[in-house]
């Protein structure tokens, strides 16, 4: 490894003989855990909505090969990436038809990493900064990434032409242009959802006419179904889900982390072996169905309500799918109670 | 690799040349980072208060062992661990003179892999179920886990007696008690805090009594200058610091995550690449000093008030360290501006 640069994850070690056959509640725990038909139901509703290329399937929801394959057997071939470890991850896995850095990087090693591999790279620039760092790297395409109302990166929709003119002046090819309407997200009732996105699309849109290119990105899990103006969708939690957007799109909860309860307390609460380091937190506390928690520690998470014994198996349900998902080394798949697969969270880290 | 087994993580690769005379801003961005100057004081501060085995490092706040080898040299020789996976990675780097899983676990094959270790392991109880999983999997020692206020693990005070009766029954050696105080880490005024610790302790020393065994361990960062009751402290936040527990006791923040401005809009605000993925969430967002921060999302910080340019460093000091650190694999020691070191953060996962 040089200096800098960023290799995919090494895979956790795999398990020697198959897992088909064993019981969920052999698992070492905390486990986390999706439920096959859950997750294929999410797919094929996806895929019905937003067909082939109008999806470009986010790996950083899930951080996984392993997953990504069923997305591009289900007709996704291009994926968006948030991290340069995803984009080399996904390319050495064979996944390299259409990679998007769909985020600003000036780091020249991984820039020149990317650059260097045998398949086409596209990265976001919003800024002088970003598209000469590109350029000087040798990376073979871009997008405009445009701010359309969430305060993020972006450039100004005004500014998205200059910025094209200096991307392509320095000999790479313009695809088109990004924005992402996250702002949205809190906006809860669907048709007002449905104004607002298309009030962030129109400055996309506008950028777009100033940068040319085949590509208009943008949207995600919560304006997938929503989002007309878009020529591709950005979206990766609708394959899993979280308890956060679950109640607000056509797509079920299909993760969960199981735990063991350790101890109970006959002063009425229950303790599981699964904390905060199998949580992702900023949105609030994982759910446990007919308890309620009280508190979640490093390791531990305290609740109360349900009948529970030692040794006796609880599963929890992430309020924020990524960061819960960057925090595992690996997914068992499960049928009912049976584990079927295991798919290694192989795209962590940068 | 067995079923359900748990070895170490592997180690991250480490590069391959020295990185001594690295400066900080060539680190790619997120880095964790570490002050060592700050770093050897809080070690020599807590050494002065709790001296050689009068502290029992907890190592699930920095689950490193080059870090936790910086502590046996300052003296404290037994360890604390929340998982498996750092009791065997602490044995397996030479540094198992006196381990303690302080936590419960019923996993078979894990408490299996830690009797089968060559160096002697004590594993916390509080439970039938719990005395008899560490039994049957011929654990040597055991400290009884009793509850003294925080809602988690822990027997009731009046049972301990009757657990470490069942325990030497079963041909363990009872070590003594162990009970955590947490719950008086809300307690922000230091004689209120004082007071509230002495009652806690109370009702572990009660419990030891009823035990036996030469242990009474508990404490942690936020008690350890205060608990004058137990013969250990398990504390292991004090060596890096957060900014929650930070303004509450006499030690210093020495670490960070070290990020790049990728992004400034017109509009009033910046973005560097540190985000959901590279924070512990749950005591609320990383604090950027001079800085107001607006969003954390998965890969980035939004934040005003600072006057940056696209690819400068800024410096994140997160709320909370433990679930932090155990998102990183390596953190980079720091001398001034100079990298001096790279500690693997190599005992992750459970």
């Amino acid at each position: 490894m040089r200096w800098g640069t960023a290799p995919p994850t090494p895979a956790p070690p795999a398990s020697p003989r198959s897992v088909s056959g064993v019981h969920v509640s052999e698992l070492p725990t905390p486990a986390l855990v999706v439920d096959r038909a859950a997750f294929e139901r999410n797919v094929g509703r996806m895929a019905a909505i937003r067909p082939g290329p109008a999806l470009r399937p986010h790996v950083k929801a899930f951080k996984s090969t392993a997953l990504a394959r069923r997305l591009a057997d289900s007709g996704h071939r291009g994926f968006c990436c948030a991290t340069t470890r995803e984009v080399l991850g996904m390319a050495a896995a064979g996944l390299g038809d259409d990679l998007l850095l769909a985020n600003e990087t000036l780091d020249p090693q991984r820039l020149r990493a990317m650059a260097a591999l045998d398949v086409p790279v596209t990265v976001a620039v919003d800024s002088d900064e970003t598209v000469d760092a590109a350029a000087r790297a040798g990376i073979a395409g871009v997008l405009v990434d445009v701010e359309v109302g969430l305060p993020r990166c972006g450039c100004d929709p005004d500014d998205a032409g200059r910025l094209a003119d200096r991307a392509r002046a320095a000999g790479m090819e313009v695809r088109g242009v990004m924005g992402y309407e996250g702002h949205v997200n809190v906006v809860l009732d669907r048709a007002e959802r449905r104004v607002a996105v298309e009030q962030a699309m129109q400055q996309l849109l506008r950028a777009h006419e100033l940068v040319g290119g085949d590509v208009v990105s943008g949207g995600g899990t919560m304006t997938a179904e929503l989002n007309e103006w878009v020529t591709e969708v950005q979206a990766g939690t609708y394959v899993l889900m979280d308890t956060s957007f679950a109640p607000h799109v056509p797509f079920e909860i299909a993760v969960g982390v199981e735990a063991t309860v350790i101890s109970v307390s006959a002063r009425g609460w229950a303790v599981a072996d699964a904390g905060l380091k199998a949580f992702g937190m900023d949105h609030g506390d994982p759910t446990l169905r007919g308890a309620e928690v009280w508190i979640v520690s490093d390791e531990h998470v305290t609740f109360a309500g349900l009948d529970v014994a030692v040794g006796d198996r609880v599963r929890l349900l992430p309020a924020h799918l990524d960061p819960t998902a960057a925090k595992h080394e690996r997914m068992w798949v499960l049928d009912g109670d049976e584990v079927v697969d295991e798919w290694a969270v192989d795209l962590r880290h940068w």
